[in-house]
């Protein structure tokens, strides 16, 4: 059986002053979709370490979506059977939606070995995105394919440049053992925001874009706040003002929320400080939060989605 | 008689996406103001070119009042005397209140021989600007006194930062023959916005920075939209969007109004297509809105407040 299997790693969105703009990739953690043909349109043959939470309705589940759009954009008629390994938990914060989406259409793409120009792909992508997270949330699912930083200027038409990065910027990324729907999460902030905040948050985005370009980690510590979203999520975490303090303390540039949380994200300087930070914030979480977090220490902009697999039998 | 006269240029602020954290000078135009030893605290002897309009009080003019604020913060006992000359017309989102506050506050330290660091000039020339305008608008000051490109992360306490200005970037600066005073223009902008223009500013604002660090103006071009301000005030100047239309069709990267309005600015690759942009824009301006325009073209970030004249008699 002729398969391709994709990987796609986790995102971090929503980057401080960056809400539904700034998110990158980091390494370590992810999904895997293995794509093969069979069947008509798209089936999903399997879902692994979901917890058999996941819908395998092909026009539910945000892989099977993601490749279906493919499928009708550029008029294949094989079918196309979907296997999805779940690297990301659920309701994470860690752009689990995007992940899979994205490893759904580089699978598949290179299956039909369509060659489908980038933006397409993405657009693919966001279709499933939506429906796994309740809104089409361009910068997970950009840099889950694109790999770096990114910053989405627009999403209609959709308009993406890679930001750059200065050397040694780690992330750390811990995830707490909890959920958050993005939908709920997305709901405590209703439709408007005090003008004042927005001010602040474009001011502060602004400032991070130069940060990045100069390599001024003391300007990008200042920028790295979120006027808009996180003040009104905060609750949804227990103990973020701790567990961001404690990132400070051990070296952070900056903490805040993954996406929409639970998980936790901090910029460092370089990768020693993000061992430290790494093990002061999962401390933090754990005495603050039940159960065992996963913690994660990562180049920021890590690699986007790629093939790891290609079997010919 | 001894005496120091200073000149501030003219600023254009909101630019595009950066309401209250973009700013740039201007040359052309500006706001003198002569200082010289004499009476008890800080008096005006007089005010040219302001129509007889602007009070002599220096506890309501605001050169008057930055002056005070900076006698006061360095604890000068002598008294100086202020001569104001209005280059910039009232109520014109030129930055005249910050231009007269940045001249005053730069002739009164030149004339004292303090020193005096320049976020003290800065701060100084704030409390004058908060009297003249209704508040204080740091994006008009900061470049009113250091020239460039301005964006400023944070007014309490002031942060802000020079952004790069790719080469041949100019400025056309259109000033109808209108008056729309700030405290009535920033009324219509409401205490709220919707998150949804939030995003869209933050994210273009992000992509304008990147854009000047790489000399790209084509991503300037895309960039240079407001979302908030420009749409709640298009109805202060007739004819805004065929002006809009006019720069653009002539090649401006953008355009929209400077500060509060009336006067209008476009964005320009080089200084040819500033001239010719100039020249459509002062032609629309004029079809609409009665009276002579006064236009400038200019490259983007003109040197700040400096001293003009000093005088030993």
């Amino acid at each position: 059986m002729h398969s391709v299997t994709a990987f796609a790693p986790a995102t971090v969105s929503n980057v401080g002053c960056g809400f539904d703009a700034l998110g990158f990739a980091i390494d370590g953690t992810g999904d895997e979709v293995t794509a093969h043909f069979g069947g008509h349109g798209v089936t999903i043959d399997g879902i692994a370490a979901d917890g058999g939470r996941l819908p395998r309705d092909p026009t539910r589940n945000t892989a099977g979506i993601a490749a279906r759009a493919l499928l009708a954009a550029i008029g294949e008629e094989r079918g196309v059977a979907l296997m999805l390994r779940k690297g990301l938990p659920l309701a994470s914060g860690l752009g689990g939606s995007a992940a899979s989406a994205a490893a759904a259409v580089v699978a598949v793409d290179a299956l039909l070995e369509a060659r489908t120009p980038i933006d397409l792909l993405i657009a693919c992508a966001l279709e499933g995105e939506r429906m796994g997270s309740g809104s089409a949330h361009a910068d997970n699912v950009v840099p889950a394919i694109c790999g770096g930083l990114i910053l989405v200027r627009d999403s209609h038409p959709l308009d993406f440049l890679h930001l750059p990065i200065p050397e040694g910027l780690t992330a750390v990324v811990v995830h707490p053992a909890l959920e958050i729907e993005t939908t709920a999460a997305r709901a405590l902030l209703g439709d408007t925001i005090p003008l004042a905040d927005g001010v602040r948050q474009w001011a502060n985005l602004g400032a991070l874009v130069d940060a990045l370009h100069r390599s001024d980690f003391d300007l990008m510590s200042r920028a790295l706040v979120d006027a808009v979203a996180e003040p009104r999520r905060a609750g949804l975490v227990p103990g973020l003002d701790a567990i961001k303090r404690a990132a400070a303390d051990a070296g952070a540039l900056g903490a805040g929320l993954s996406g929409s949380g639970p998980s936790l994200f901090a910029l460092c300087r370089n990768r020693q400080i993000g061992d430290r930070v790494a093990a002061a914030m999962t401390a933090a979480v754990s005495a603050h939060i039940p159960g065992v977090p996963q913690t994660y220490v990562s180049a920021v902009g890590a690699a986007g989605a790629r093939v790891v697999a290609t079997c010919v039998s």
